[in-house]
């Protein structure tokens, strides 16, 4: 699988988050010659948040993931295979949950209750978890603050570049850090496409405003990016701080920026892998009747196969443009409806805009990074969704191999 | 562009409709050397009705069309251009509208108000609508009974073959005859998928109970298949009884039970012309706690892209039908979940059936017709969907070509 022309140029330089180390192991759940599973060990005192798939077949990991949140202020531990997903598992995957999680506990001394796991790849298979087991002690032995970047390469499936963000954010004259990585969304078949997303930060700051700041963030970030319009049955973002620092966050905008630029850079690398991606496409839409109706009509032009194969055929085909805005079921006027192309202008008033040019349009439609910008002429609704175009690449991707 | 390999073996005859006759001609609209504009003129008496694209964003015929229904029991007309959709064209398009419906009454003596008038092809581009009154004398001229076949190929853009269906059914010993034409759902870029649908009987029956019949079995075969998820400006089905059987079918099962069978049959060829499509896919839904919500889960897999792809590449990958049922929206308990491939067991209990193979699976997948059969086994609420699969065509046909 080449590297994918959206990728960054380089992985970046992740800070080391006291409070917080890492390590890496090939375990061979599926992969062979890789590692496969990443364990993440934070200190006593770390507070622990997360969001999940709101999906009504989530895997088991995710379903233990979300009993634990907010329980107990021990040393915690986060589990990560690459491979299989544990999902539609029925009662061994919630055994084999078990059985990771207290043996990690065993290893470690951690509360299993603070053990969180998560599982990525096949659907529907048993997981293997004695291969994971069988690493453990290794893993423990493994912990480095300085490999997170290790981190981010094993939570991989059929991702083309590893992905991580960082921000340090200075409060009260101390830095801050954050750090997080992320995986999704490629896939082999019958893998599906899945993200995972975890960030360290040594803020200090208790479990409900980090998680209430976390589920904000989340539907500004990653809740408003879509590859395919489908939904994972394991994706999963945690966000743990370890309060190392020292610095209390609580309630700081400085600090809830720093996350959200993380978020956000980690939410765009997943577009920017995803399958057979070749455009990364911002869709700005405002003036409304309210923000979700304006979620509506982003969401349904990013997720139109019509919108995203004329921009992979680099054709600046704005009716397409407006059958998504038409179908979204928002509130739209035709006659107040502005639609445009970077700062081009193709429709308005009802009609195609006297200044359109198709070659000015067509040009713009050569570039790797598209904005269509929607304004319905209604209120101050707004919304802005990223997504990317629908090439052969992602047909062969998920039709051409078998499983 | 080679025909669907999913098409009929052939058009079918169509029986002569008393009351009814058809003429086309070519208008130059967009395409040369085919026809591209059709009249239907209907006797004095004749019930019109009519079920249109609820797109916020629809076409000045269609909001047209809209106005009219039920107005008047004169004679009347229907006109139908392809190449141009007069769609997203402002006060235009009204003006457009307006001058063809005025051209035909003048030339036929037929009220205005009882025009109909559609337009099909590429969007936010003006009608000329001057091309089609000129060949409106030629097109009251040429009128006759035995061409419906004419206007099945004079409304399409680029379907690969002409769509026509009829049933008679004998009421009180007297036969009365149901024959239907469609487009769809052909594209060249810049068009979009849309579908017109045109019906004719000789039965006898009042506007509203023929209104309400014709929603009702609407909601039983057009708003349940899918080609790609997207929803026309131009979508829309008439349905004209010129009572010259003289055969009241108010309240008459057998008469809806026929009307059924030409609609499921127009409707089936339309996702048989669907882009690119080589599978002809049946999605049941059955054991939901409510129609409604077994309509969510099969138009959830119906438009997952994971779904389609892997029918294309022939993969029995059950675990993304699991996936498209957790993002559906519906109440879904994984425990209560089965789903079959045809009568082939592929998951139950929240697990793999143990009487799943790979091999008899992946052989069922070869065929060009695949049922998916999903048993929530929560309530009594069923629902079915027709589809077909997502192919390399597909991609070809929308983004491979500028407009």
């Amino acid at each position: 699988m080449t590297v994918s022309p959206l990728a960054p140029a380089a992985f970046p330089d992740l800070p080391v988050i006291d409070g917080v180390t890492f390590a890496a192991a090939q375990a061979g759940v599926k992969y062979k010659n890789r590692t496969d599973v990443m364990l993440a060990l934070l200190a006593p005192g770390s507070t622990i948040t997360g969001v999940f798939t709101r999906s009504a077949t989530r895997s088991a990991p995710v379903l233990d993931c979300q009993t634990k949140l907010g329980v107990g202020d021990g040393a915690a531990a986060i589990l990560v295979n690459s491979g299989n997903s544990n999902a539609f598992t029925g009662k061994a995957g919630t055994g084999s949950v078990d059985a990771i999680c207290n043996a990690v506990a065993a290893a470690t001394g951690i509360d299993p209750a603070r053990v969180f796991t998560a599982s990525t790849g096949v659907i529907g298979e048993p997981l293997p978890h004695d291969r994971i087991v069988a690493k453990i002690e290794e893993l423990k032995a493994a912990q480095a603050a300085t490999t997170m970047a290790d981190a981010a390469r094993a939570i991989m499936t059929t991702d083309t570049f590893p992905k991580g963000a960082t921000q340090t954010v200075t409060i009260g004259g101390k830095p801050v850090k954050i750090a997080g990585i992320a995986k999704g969304s490629g896939m082999i078949a019958p893998d599906m496409a899945t993200m995972l997303v975890y960030i360290f930060t040594d803020a200090k700051i208790a479990f409900q405003p980090l998680q209430d700041m976390l589920a904000r963030l989340t539907n500004r970030t990653f809740n408003n990016i879509t590859v395919d319009s489908d939904t994972s049955t394991s994706d999963s973002l945690m966000l743990a701080a370890t309060g190392t620092s020292g610095v209390d966050v609580t309630g700081n905008t400085a600090f809830e920026d720093a996350l959200h630029a993380v978020m956000l850079d980690l939410s765009h690398q997943v577009v920017r892998d995803g399958e057979g991606a070749t455009k990364f496409v911002t869709i700005n839409v405002t003036g409304a009747v309210s923000d979700a109706d304006a979620r509506l009509v982003a969401m349904a032009t990013a997720n139109s196969p019509l919108v995203k194969t004329a921009i992979a055929g680099e054709d600046p085909n704005w009716g397409r443009i407006v059958m998504a805005v038409g179908k979204s079921g928002a509130q739209a006027d035709r006659d107040t409806l502005t639609i445009k192309l970077g700062d081009l202008v193709l429709a308005r008033d009802g009609w195609r805009a006297p200044e359109y040019s198709e070659d000015k349009c067509a040009a713009y439609m050569k570039g790797q990074e598209i904005d269509i910008n929607v304004d319905l002429g209604l209120g101050d609704g707004t919304s802005t969704v990223w997504t990317c175009d629908l090439t052969h690449q992602y047909i062969t991707i998920n039709a051409d191999y078998r499983s």
